[in-house]
């Protein structure tokens, strides 16, 4: 029932006992527990069809307060929000992956009490710690899976060292996919099956099929860095691979082919001035991560993709080639209704995506029994 | 509380209670409910740890009957089973899906109430029917979408039409999805992330993540015969595109390509009888779905792709080329835990998922409050 108020929808004992399909006394029950959790909150009454008008309920998303963290190489951004991960206290601070967890997530550690204090709230109302980290991440246990960029983080047990200074759950996730939960939430709540891409200095996917961000097996789902793109033959990636995505179509791939680039930012920076290689390289990045994402909506028929990731600045160019190769090449069941956009959230993506998991763990059935039990 | 009696294990109301973080009461009320509505019986008495042995429950699957049907260009299978998916009745018939739905539907709907009467059970015991064509389908509606084998098919309202004869409700997917749905559930039921791939005539999939079958938003998640294989640039599809891997590995394809074979169940016969061409033939169109396949475990990350299709019969050589290419081709997180194998119901997948798929429906948690209410 309480799945049902989520939605922020002020609802009536009858209107509930006529979804649930429970009795009144049941409802009216479990709305009293409810209320004493604090979980929802009386949402004034409704109109009265004759007699006296009945009262309403409504989630109550202040009860309790997350903290999102979003670590990427050299940055961190941190941010307390409430139960519909409204942000009540924010800060972004520069920081170096590479400096190890132990001192990273100490830095977090004292950043998330600094905001949790600003926002007037304790740890105590803490109901938990979402974490995006820049590398692979086993999810069922938050540690990180030989990282890349990320020296010392190894099998660091992530929720063990974070929970220890705020004693609540702590959940762990690589960087895509929480950007893909914060942009679902945060923009597109209502499409059930999208499929979010990161173009920057690499390239990796966030799946949401059903509603919900699937990760697969080992946690791994999305990483499409290194799929062969068909049609490329003469590429030879890092990973010993001929035609990988990453190597042809990133952000540091397109860098590392234009004259006066070095990085994705020079990328953007080139292609808001007008400049034509530029836009060229970014539209053709954009053909052949294109190529790549047909096979992926063949396979997993979402009805959006959102571009994010620093390349997506780029203004249309790298949407029109992913249009150009996905529109002509997808089935037209799988297209038809397909709309391709870059992201809304920009920046804030994974922060929102780290509080929407820890909010998703604090309010899953399981935990809104115990909390009401 | 019901859908933890679904595994079949008897429990008492103190396990239950424990598990559900619910009041005793509140379980012994429901369990009175569910047992009146028959969906749970006793199932003997616990170990006493001192005391009077406390009783435990266990879901009943006799309770109702669900009608699975699975319905290929020249075939129909159909089976009544319990609500466990243990098959009651069964029949298998020769039938032209190209005669058109009003005919074919007929056949089904008297084939069915014959089974149903050898079950010897009624049609007030029949909680759903469950149906695979081969074509797409929009899971939604139970209309078949411009299938291309089944004139006369398109938009059709199978649910209404075989309803009528029912009184169950009816629910239609293609026949890719339910044999992936069977074979799932009667062979890996305990794997949350697997890849059914059908290798027949044509080539498609199903995909099961987080344990259960995911469509897609117009229900055409797994079409991959029309994908481009990686590397393939030479062979032109029926479709228009170029490298398509319908084209290139199914087994019309390669029966197309072998001398002395008109369809895949020669390539299969000539491969039994130690054909070396056909068996490299094989083994080359296992490689190529390999590269597709690559592809999809990197997007997915399954724990386990399972090959059915008339082609599986070849024995192993088709597994083996797709293992060579896979192996390769994907990253070591994704392709460390994975296992590539043949399916294990064969014939049985569709109609066994047909039955799973309508069980599903009679189980939900809507449908159960529904009964017990």
């Amino acid at each position: 029932m309480f799945q049902l108020l989520r939605d922020g929808k002020p609802r009536t004992r009858a209107d509930l006992a006529a979804v649930t399909g429970q009795a009144r006394s049941t409802v009216a029950a479990r709305i009293d527990l409810l209320m004493a959790a604090g979980l929802i909150a009386p949402a004034g009454e409704a109109t009265s069809t004759g007699g006296r008008p009945p009262a309403t309920f409504a989630f109550a998303p202040s009860a309790q307060v997350v903290l999102g963290v979003d670590l990427g190489a050299t940055h961190a951004r941190l941010a307390v929000t409430d139960l519909a991960s409204t942000v009540l206290a924010h800060r972004e601070l520069p920081l170096l992956i590479t400096d190890g967890p132990e001192s990273v997530l100490a830095r977090v550690a004292e950043t998330g009490a600094e905001l949790l204090r600003e926002a007037g709230r304790t740890t105590a109302e803490l109901a938990g710690v979402g974490v995006g980290l820049p590398g692979p991440v086993e999810h069922a246990t938050g540690r990180p899976n030989n990282p890349p960029i990320m020296p010392g983080w190894d099998d660091a047990d992530v929720p063990a060292i974070l929970g220890a200074g705020f004693h609540a759950p702590v959940l762990v996730d690589n960087d895509v996919n929480i950007m893909a939960l914060g942009e679902h939430r945060a923009a597109w709540p209502g499409i059930a099956d999208l499929l979010f891409v990161k173009v920057a200095t690499g390239i990796g996917a966030g799946i949401i099929a059903d509603g919900a961000l699937r990760r697969g097996a080992q946690g791994s789902a999305g990483d499409i860095g290194h799929v062969a793109v068909p049609g490329v033959t003469d590429v030879v990636c890092r990973c010993g691979n001929v035609g990988c995505l990453e190597a042809i179509a990133s952000g540091l791939a397109v860098a590392n082919r234009l004259e006066g680039a070095t990085t994705p930012a020079d990328v953007v920076t080139m292609v808001r001035a007008g400049d034509v290689a530029a836009s060229q390289a970014v539209r053709q990045a954009g053909r052949d991560i294109g190529a790549v994402l047909a096979t992926s909506v063949s396979l997993l028929n979402p009805s959006m993709i959102v571009i994010g990731g620093i390349l997506a600045d780029a203004g249309e160019h790298i949407v029109a080639g992913i249009r150009e190769v996905v529109y002509q090449r997808s089935l037209p069941l799988a297209t038809q209704h397909l709309r391709i956009v870059t992201a809304r959230t920009g920046t804030q993506a994974g922060v929102l995506g780290a509080s929407a998991m820890a909010v998703d763990q604090a309010l899953s059935p399981e935990a809104v029994d115990r909390l009401v039990a």
